[in-house]
């Protein structure tokens, strides 16, 4: 099945953190692919990305990145496509400067940004799955069942502590 | 007509800051309205806007706050429409803390934080115009023109400076 | 016995630094009680555990929450109990994430916010004993003890480095 | 009448900043009384003021200072009165320095720590209030019906912004 | 004459900041150009700027640019002449963040960067001409001479204050 | 043998950090006491030091305290002895809120701030000996060799990277 | 008379900082100078200005310095003087980048480290003052008479408060 | 050979990180030295090298260090050859005290600042090698097919992400 959404890390070391989007999306019954492409190392193969992603109806792109992290800006500059920006704490900075190098984008060229690290991916995931719910209302469904399901595991949760603490009172 | 594109900010002196996103969508034809609710002091009134935005098929909602910026994660957490943060510059930490506080949402509820101030608030504007253009191909092309345009205008400043420059040398 | 402190976390996995909050209570003798309940994936369960803390007369709530803390704030726009916020350290960017998000309150809506992770904890716990000393002189009595305590431990552990050093010289 | 509240500043610069508690704390009828005093310049002079306070029966203490601010925490090593902390934004650092220095008390001796500058102050008012209401129902009155207004005044200028663009649209 | 040295700023904004290298440049009778060209706004233009300037024998790329300034790193992705980047601060984080987007380049693509603003658009000339003294020892003359001239005027400056004073004295 | 230098810290969790300047100032020869007392926990104490130190013509106070380092502040409003400060790295945040507390002092009261952690010991160890060694010529003499000696050894460890890597080419 | 304190700053725009250290010296009546010379611009320079300190009996030496401020450490590599180091707000980073640069210094080489900025400046004049009055008993008196002055300064100001609130009541 | 480039580190401890540029250099075909010379503990020694360097004819200088960074800066101060300084994380602070004591140069004296840790090591090898390759075709080619290099291994390990996907599907 052709990918919905296009998942691009700057290095295959950031796959821990950007399969979580990857398989939060799987969860969400949205075909995704993943590959990876550097904003600085591999800049021509980052736009070829694009332009085939433009064609085959990708509607989403996520682009995790440390350091210095241009890769989800410069695939906005070149597309009109959503991007979402996932900042990666691969540097002694601690993702301080991935955050401002996704996040600061000037004005024209938006990248939608989310938290460093794991987080930020899982949300990465339910945002392009939030996107793609404007137009298909079964995604809505499991997003408004998802939303519901984190409440309840939240009550689960309290309850096995607030038993565990009875049974020790 | 119906707005497409809700957008809530914290206080009316972040207006001077959020009317660029109401312009901007102005500019793509896309019907927006800016209303004002407090994630801390009107709590009841921004789940209120929530609920009446989701029945008038609301596309997108934009929240802009300063400080412990709240406003963009608590519409989030109540939710599934996408929605864009703009984190604003009103405290002494420079609008470092509306960053922070808009970016780094815990897994399962995301927030796409854009950059802090004016900037922030007109790509919040182009990237709802992003989502919106995923379901209407009118939009996507006012998009992939404002591109053009935005490429053309500094090849137009370029020309200028250049001219200024041989004009005095 | 009823419960005059109300510990609220974001996450079980926030226990571990919480707990130490609810040990010092129960040292000062303050019945108390921890629950797990987020801003943003249970907001309805937050508002609830407010409604019931006001019914069940208690005096203070305590939150404890990790990257965009917002629980602390949450609560606080909810009630005119006084709400103690704890920041935990649950993100690459070591806890000032949260502390931001939580100490930055706009006015009118004031979290009192103690220390990062645990020294935080302890300290939320001191904090709502004084809060409660206000009217109940035992536990007064019990803060001054717990004060002469510490400056004595202080002591003893000085007089113990300086036999050790007596004892190596 | 004897104060409830007793407001110290470091130094008289700070008094812009910190007269919005104490105007807020009359407002609700609270007696207070402001004083200088600095936990450096005039150490003596501080413990002094702690215990005037606590034979005259003051239930609160907010102390505000500003670059290495020790005041509240100096204060709050001498009581156990609930101690507030308000850093004042008054270095090049822009206030970072003070709150670090307030909020990151070691365990044993809490300082509830309110935002930087003047937002602190009206809310450390604000806390002084909801503490002193856990046994003045009066007072506990008085911060609901202020907690209305400011939800009220949310809608007030809502409803002026909303005017305003139909009258313009 | 054929440019050296090729200044790109992202914006016209810019100007007053990177015209000081422009400036420091001809004063060492170096060739340059400066033009505009956005990473983000008009990617293609920034590539046939580097194409055209490796054709013409351009020796060093200076970029200047704001918020999360990728247009050097930019650059440097598509070439292999140095390229020496100008943080600019015109963002409310006050140049942090197009430092940290400046200089946290990945392994395989550096950036030459200088200091935030004004002092850093006068030292990339004096790093550009350092580069060019390296096969041109008229420069690597001028460059000494300025260095002599930058001791010598300290100097100067530290006579007048003395004179100054005993004046006073 | 009196002391010379009284050597403070806030914690016994310290002592790893602070034993460094203990040390070193035996190596100089000079007499030196550690001892532990909290600005926060021991306020009492740590005034009757001061004065103990006082009367026992210690010539130079060393205070190391981690988080809102408020030891060696405390200490310098309490005495015109020189203290000199050492922040520890010992909450989340990474000795960034002791360095604060510590260096920026209101004016009328300084503190000599060190850098954070062990490097900051050894040299409170030194500059306490650069004070002394205004008046004993034997301490200044000590120093020389140690300045001597400091640079004796980068060359010795530069002779040796150089001979191990002739050894592999 | 000469000087027992030389003061030295980076540049000429560092003098109405480091004029506050130069006055304050002048009150306690310590002779002092004022120069100039750059650790970066004028090496030289810097180094013959610390061996003629030595060689006139400078007692202590201030330098002040704004941004990557090595100047101090630059002194302190080449004396054991005691060397107290400014750093001195002049860049974009507000004074954090010279803290940083001052305060970090590694082991073997300490620099005594103020606030930033006026406050830093003022408070290296009394510490330089306590340096000396290790075997001056004339300024160990003039600054326990400054120490009094502070703290009754702080009374007057904070009875002046008073009156004029108690006028306004 | 004659050394092309010279690399002086701070400390033996720097060795790891500083031996990633002599590696690369090496593959390059680039004769390099790498030495130990401390600004602050051997400041003759680092003049010495300087001196050397330039009589030997070396092209480019890289200086690594870590805290309060000023190897690169007090390099610079003496030569007008290309100094390249590489910030090492080494404090608690996480290099951040070096990459602003690195960059943050004055104006006249360029320090080309590369990423903080091994990722700067590594470009300022690359960096080097750019200068060297301004009169030098073969190092051009070199970096041209090193260029080449990068974008083909990312592609690389794309291709073997996306068949290790499809062998799980």
């Amino acid at each position: 099945m052709k990918p919905k959404v296009l998942i691009v890390m700057g290095s295959d070391s950031d796959l821990p953190i950007m399969e979580e989007a990857s398989k939060l999306l799987a969860e969400f019954g949205i075909p995704n692919e993943m590959t990876i492409s550097s904003a600085h190392r591999s800049p021509d193969r980052t736009i070829e990305l694009i332009r085939k992603a433009e064609k085959n109806s990708v509607e989403v792109i996520i682009a995790g990145a440390g350091a210095a992290a241009h890769l989800a800006g410069a695939i906005a500059s070149q597309t009109i496509l959503p991007v979402i920006g996932v900042p990666i704490n691969s540097s002694p900075l601690q993702g301080f400067d991935s955050l401002l190098s996704t996040v600061q984008m000037p004005p024209g060229v938006p990248v939608a940004t989310m938290a460093i690290g794991k987080s930020g991916a899982k949300n990465a995931a339910i945002f392009a799955a939030q996107v793609i719910a404007r137009k298909d209302a079964k995604i809505a469904k499991k997003l408004k069942d998802y939303k519901k399901k984190m409440a309840y595991e939240v009550e689960k949760k309290a309850k096995a502590l607030s038993n565990h603490r009875q049974g020790k009172g």
